[in-house]
């Protein structure tokens, strides 16, 4: 036995008890006849006191050795302390040692280990074990434990069972990038890591295992932009014989139950918007509902005068700012500099000052009177005191672009409270898009969403219309699920294969072994998938995912600690039949 | 909603209740004017009765149209049933159908989808959503989760935190072969797919994680025998400051819990055995302890005769197989061919017939008499009645082929009794084994175990004789689980890769992020991983672990029912930077 107790359990009552304790030197301070040490481990901080008066000498010695982050073993005794630390649970004693045992000494670490830490981000990745001894990581993965089990425990007293799905299955062209894995024992033939276990869930459900989940890693080999990583951990679910209802049902008391569990949160009921409402109000499917500043659509109000720049444009939509009247010309230069930026890619934009006494001052005052902009104010819900933020141009492009406006202004205006949760259902997705480089349509979600019924007609005259029984859960403005009513017939199946352009072999041969399960008896299903990473770090309050992650990759895909990908032998290519194959840069 | 109640719910308490339920049809049996079908789901089977005095004539006709496993939703009464089945739940009551909708109908089944299938193991991976339909591997892939779940309650109520370690990481050349990931960006680099996540869990041991536990994938790319998959499930787990002492009971707690809570049975405190002694006595170190028939070494008592096999022999040992002396000869002669057979591979098979008055008759008469025997009869603890089997020969292969027979003896005498559960700790396990063919010595764990302290000098004079702080938990015959307390400094782990034969830069090439971290104040720490697949099935009574696997593949590696791995795009060749290179057989 190492220690009696852990660095985070005594307390005054233990006074006069004799422990034994090991961990890491946190700090230690020397004050010549008496040292103080600071000793560390995942539960807590106690102090350890040597003193001259009750300290022998040579233990003294050996304790001004200690250098930060060194592994010791203590005997002692505990003791009331002198200066009580009401900052940390063990606050109201300290250790006085009898017995100090250096079980491994550490050279200085390459930054503090500190919850505000000196060390950059690429240093931190390298020693990442050392950046988990750090409270901010090291309670994340904790918290994420926690989520983990509570939704298993939801998930399984609801009669889900856990299956675990393979690794190594089949490349798929739909979608994503696979991650390939060459077979040594099938020369020439190559696994497939999954992008997701959609089919095999799906086959669960053909197999009559009724209500399916598990928390399962992904691999999707894309150009990582920023917070995306190569893998990542995905809560699978799928149900049979439901209608979305039941699906919806099901997962917004799983959210709801980790909000109470985790967050000792209580949500309404989950409002619903459908995908067109959300395009429409937030020029986003996955609105932030903290706040307000809904789009207001201006076409109507602002194209019957000169301004060429409105009256050309597709779409002219405008975002009311709480407070923002008061914005100095060079404030909205500022903001009309960060609409142009590449990243929002605006041409320009037109605003509107509501002034507290009632009346309107705009860029375009030229063109539009006070009438018109108190009708843009009124259609945006301007109030005095707002600045009305607008965009115009091809629809798609303004409603991104607005979006982004309204969330660096909600952002910069406090709006979005890392507290606050504000879940959202957007149902009613589209079931294709259109991919506006090649002309041709694709799956929105995946070629298994069934259409709602009826629509599969319009695959012929007007593909974009057709709307899927798809849905995503929305929280705080992050897609933390996704999922859809699936195909379960063969023909519907291989009509919509045939519209995402495979042709009837290529079908068979990526996909056969589903659309053959079709024909024995395939239930009505569903379901959905939770990204286990975002998940997580919305409910801790954060919006990046790395520190909820043990181990995670750079934005090259690499993992700098162990230094992978990596060369390997020219034997082991030789095994698995392939041969490097290299093309220099043009 | 499909269905108000599942097919496994309805009781004599819900006689005259409305129910709509939904499922697929096991069976119909059609009397003309009554028919009754079999409606089931995950939850049980009810039965429905269309009946020509109560039913109407196109209700009636439709369900003359029902095909095995068609998938169904019927609205109706429940009513008491005339002929009460006791066999089933709902044995109580049928179903008067009043409305019946077909779902998906379906094609005759390629096997029967009854508890004793008519379907070979290979069609039924073929179609393997239709064997999860069958109740042995439902129940067996539901019983998995309810392990599973125990696992993930238990450790975590211990204080272990899941966290997930990575799947995309580095090849190392120790062990077995890796199966690989060619990196898209980073161009003639590959990912390894994780053996274990054995480097990570001790990272998290540095980064002060202190107790770990994961439930993960790993691979091997392995020439795979019977029962191995390339694919396999650990339950892995690391604790820092422990000692073995502290590891053991943990995970003796958990094993008995599981015992408790799944199988129903309490077990005492799990008995422990030196690896020498295992070999010694069961020439294996996962003996079978639920039955005796240890093995007696017989070189004292039987090396003073002119018997030159024996003579010879560097090891003579025998077994005494209760009851067995009544074998005819061509009885023991056939067991002399089962021990000759080239997968047991002795030369031959003395034996021992211990009569009920006390004399014996044995193969060996011409040089051995009674009061010989009488001792053999002795070390081996024969009595009257049994009949004592004999090998002789090179001390591991002799062993290896006695402990192969006393398994099979025991296998046909019925003392491998699947419910009967005999856990047995096998501890301190040599450091290191000797490869026979490369005279080479190997680590046995891995390069990362302990030697026992002060042994480590022996490396250059007799390595084979260290000892680990290594461990293995020995369920019925089968290891379920094995680890060690870790090295955890920087010299001893260089110390054992020089003499694994790694040079310094290689094994800072593969290991220096490990060698890295152990500077910086790594803590004692040690742990283990259970074979999940295995324990689970032993767990369940069976000796398969194909059952307790979703989607298993063959023992080419192949996913049968998703034809997996197969050819990809030359597209995708060159976007890995790679190139197939078939080499023709010689």
């Amino acid at each position: 036995m190492y220690r009696s107790h852990s660095c985070g359990e005594l307390r005054a009552s233990h006074i006069n008890t004799e422990v034994t304790l090991a961990g890491w030197v946190q700090k230690s301070r020397d004050k010549g006849f008496m040292i103080w040490v600071d000793l560390r481990d995942r539960y807590g901080i106690t102090q350890l006191i040597f003193d001259e008066e009750r300290t022998s000498k040579d233990l003294m010695e050996k304790a001004k050795t200690l250098g930060r982050e060194f592994v010791i073993q203590v005997k002692g005794t505990v003791i009331e302390r002198a200066s009580k630390n009401p900052n940390i649970a063990t606050g109201d004693i300290e250790v006085l040692v009898s017995e100090l045992t250096i079980l491994n000494e550490a050279k200085l670490p390459p930054f503090t280990i500190e919850d505000e830490t000196d060390g950059g981000e690429d240093i931190r990745m390298k020693y990442r074990y050392l950046d988990i001894r750090r409270n901010p990581v090291k309670n994340s993965l904790i918290f994420r434990h926690k989520v983990s089990m509570e939704v298993r425990k939801y998930l399984s007293d609801k009669g889900f069972i856990d299956v675990e799905t393979p690794y190594l299955i089949k490349s798929t062209p739909e979608g994503a990038r696979d991650f390939l894995v060459p077979s040594r024992m099938n020369a020439g033939q190559f696994y497939a890591l999954p992008q997701s276990p959609q089919t095999f869930k799906q086959l669960l459900m053909v197999g009559g295992m009724d209500k399916y989940f598990q928390i399962v890693k992904c691999f999707r080999d894309e150009d990582l932009r920023a917070d995306r990583q190569p893998e990542f951990t995905q809560i699978d679910c799928e149900m049979a014989f439901v209608e979305q209802e039941d699906i919806l049902e099901i997962f917004e008391g799983m959210t709801r139950h980790l909000l109470k569990e985790i967050n000792g949160v209580d949500v309404d009921k989950f409002p619903r918007m459908q995908y067109d409402d959300a395009m429409r109000l937030y020029g986003n499917d996955k609105p932030d509902i903290r706040f307000g500043m809904q789009f207001g659509e201006l076409n109507e109000v602002a194209q019957h005068k000169d301004f060429k720049v409105f009256n050309d444009a597709e779409l002219v939509v405008g975002i009311a700012v709480p407070g923002a009247a008061s914005y100095t010309r060079k404030e909205i230069d500022a903001l009309i500099d960060w609409v142009k930026r590449p990243q929002v890619g605006a041409l320009g934009m037109v605003y509107v000052k509501c002034n507290e006494d009632g009346s309107y001052k705009s860029s375009v005052d030229k063109f539009y009177d006070q009438e018109d902009l108190a009708k843009w104010a009124e259609t945006t819900g301007a109030k005095a005191g707002d600045l009305i933020c607008i965009l115009s141009g091809n629809t798609s492009k303004v409603r991104a672009q607005l979006s982004a406006l309204r969330m660096e202004l909600a952002e910069r205006l406090g709006l979005r409270k890392p507290n606050e949760f504000a879940p959202l259902w957007v149902v009613d997705f589209p079931l294709l898009e259109l991919d506006e480089e090649t002309g041709h349509y694709h799956a929105m979600h995946h070629p298994f969403t069934s259409p709602k019924p009826g629509q599969l007609e319009l695959l012929d005259t007007n593909p974009g219309a057709i709307k899927a029984n798809a849905y995503d859960l929305v929280l705080n403005g992050n897609e933390i699920g996704g999922g859809s009513i699936r195909i379960h017939d063969k023909e519907t199946q291989a009509i919509m294969f045939k519209h995402l352009g495979f042709t009837p072999e290529e079908a068979k041969a990526q996909f056969g072994f589903l659309m053959d399960a079709f024909e024995y008896g395939a239930p009505p299903h569903g379901g959905l998938a939770f990204g286990l990473d975002r998940l997580v770090a919305i409910l801790g309050g954060q919006e990046t995912i790395r520190d909820f992650i043990a181990f995670p990759k750079n934005n090259s895909g690499r993992d700098v600690m162990i230094d992978a990908p990596a060369t390997i032998d020219e034997e082991q290519l030789t095994e698995l039949s392939i041969k490097l194959h290299i093309q220099k840069e043009a």
